[in-house]
């Protein structure tokens, strides 16, 4: 597509849902030298040609529940003159929706898209590559997995096709309450509660806790690999939620974390993609060892062919922090 | 640069340098996609514009000592035609020449050029700058700084003007024999020896052990950082193995490690650039923490704004894995 277009050359940002990292994009996009020229949460947008003052329509937010006055929706910002859609609305399973009709509106219209939200590159990954190949747009998700950290442009970067498995710990609630669990030697439902406390865990932590969100993030990572080892993209695995084997951490007693301890070794949910599989559960690692990275971060380990184990951790989650990824990956689109 | 210019639509790689990289690279060039039309040692080379036979060429030189019979040199293919120039002969101080002058030869010719040798943009960063500019050529130096471990690309990708410090194990042999010394209670002298004996450690193993090595990697890295935060090239301060702060790791006594192991922490060389200053010194650090590699391993934080600490950690030297780094530059170019 024609970049660059407006008069100002900034790249134009429509961003799409304004939970915590699409209001970071919004608050950090004109440092990294992008103008917002759109911003849409489910109640209404906030649109202006020549960049939306992102303060004003987040102050609007705070007081009235939305960025907009109701007049115009996230149709308008659909439509709308914009370089690059960033689709940071809730991750939603099954059809992906309404993430996925955002992303072909835009690729549809020749645009680039930066994804926030996993729904459509994990349950129709396949589906958004089509669009993709029809396109003159590109679509990039590197904020889908592990959040600040770069695990999808390391991973293009050393060549998918290299890369015969990921692994690692990609649940940030879910790693805290092990962590709290072994380091204190409490019981589950005792940390977890202290974890909503503390707004580590959501009210309703299935989603972190039973692994699903470590498997989504695995099931991008699998059609990553899958794809750069196909002959062509038709032959391509493609692997979605429900191909994925999960487990999760609800049923570990505090004694399996004191006997993994006297054996110098502790426990963490690892969540694994190959091109040919995805797994998710609690694995005993060793104590001191790379994979034991404790509290809220998270950390993937690459096994390449030729240059042994990469190993790359940091903040797998939050809003600034996510946002970050969103930005480097409209920075590749430049 | 016009690409892909060979009949088969494959990059050409000029590789000057046959030493464990070099060689590396050579041998896995066909892997990933490429062909090699020259092959240079300091003694002759080996030249096709079909693609050289690597195995017969290195066969050649385990016989002779040169990958050439004497007909051709390294002056012959820098006037090759060829698509991209590996420079990988051993790193230089101060003038960085040969290899200075073989970047300076094949920018001139608008080639692109991809760096395993670390003095030209150690030793003479703006001078390497000033020549891309001019030329139709890219300069990439991935494999300078922590072999198979993607820092730059990491730094690149995320954006050197949000790094604010990027600080590490950047010497596998240092931190090899700072390991065997806390982990046996051995002394400096006896672990050197027997590094020695394993091959981690040259018999002149000056340039590890006091830091040059680590230095420079810094060097660059600071450079790097300097560069994106200048509002011009002209601007940025540049950075020389003369501008760093060093100091090795022969003078720590065994005591100094056992000390640091009654207080759970550990000694590392630690190697720092900030866009203001490269330090290079041994440090207390946790001795369970992220900087506490063992063995030969190099890790390398990245502190950034607004998305906390990113940490990259794997194979810090070797041949084929510094040479995955060559070719994910190469990569880069297609």
């Amino acid at each position: 597509m024609t970049r660059h277009t407006a008069t100002d050359e900034r790249l134009r940002l429509a961003v799409v849902g304004v939970g915590a990292v699409g209001q970071s994009v919004a608050e950090l996009a004109g440092e990294y030298g992008y103008s917002v020229v759109a911003l849409a949460d489910s109640d209404g947008a906030a649109m202006n040609p020549d960049g939306v003052d992102v303060a004003d329509a987040l102050d609007r937010k705070a007081r009235t529940g939305s960025v907009g006055d109701g007049a115009v929706g996230t149709d308008d910002v659909l439509a709308a003159d914009y370089d690059v859609l960033v689709e940071a609305t809730p991750t939603t399973l099954g059809d992906a929706e309404p993430g996925f009709g955002h992303v072909r509106t835009a690729l549809e219209r020749d645009r680039d898209v930066v994804l926030a939200n996993k729904g459509p590159v994990a349950e129709r990954f396949g589906d958004v590559m089509a669009l993709e190949r029809d396109s003159e747009g590109t679509v990039l998700f590197e904020a889908t997995v592990g959040g600040a950290i770069p695990v999808l442009s390391t991973v293009a970067d050393f060549g998918p096709e290299h890369i015969t498995a990921a692994r690692g710990v990609l649940n940030g609630t879910a790693n805290f309450i092990l962590s709290r669990m072994a380091a204190e030697g409490l019981g589950y439902e005792h940390v977890l509660a202290e974890a909503q406390d503390m707004g580590v865990a959501e009210a309703d932590p299935a989603f972190d806790v039973e692994g699903t969100d470590a498997a989504l993030k695995c099931v991008i990572l699998a059609n990553v690999l899958s794809l750069a080892r196909a002959d062509s993209p038709a032959e391509a695995r493609e692997f979605a939620l429900a191909d994925a084997t999960v487990e999760g951490i609800k049923d570990i007693p505090g004694s399996a974390l004191e006997l993994a301890a006297e054996d110098g070794r502790t426990v963490r949910l690892i969540a694994e993609a190959t091109p040919d599989a995805v797994t998710v559960g609690p694995r005993l690692v060793s104590r001191n060892g790379t994979l034991a990275v404790t509290g809220t971060r998270n950390i993937v380990q690459l096994e390449t062919e030729h240059a042994g184990r990469l190993n790359v951790s940091g903040r797998g989650a939050g809003g600034p922090e996510t946002a970050t990824a969103v930005l480097a990956d409209v920075r590749r689109l430049e």
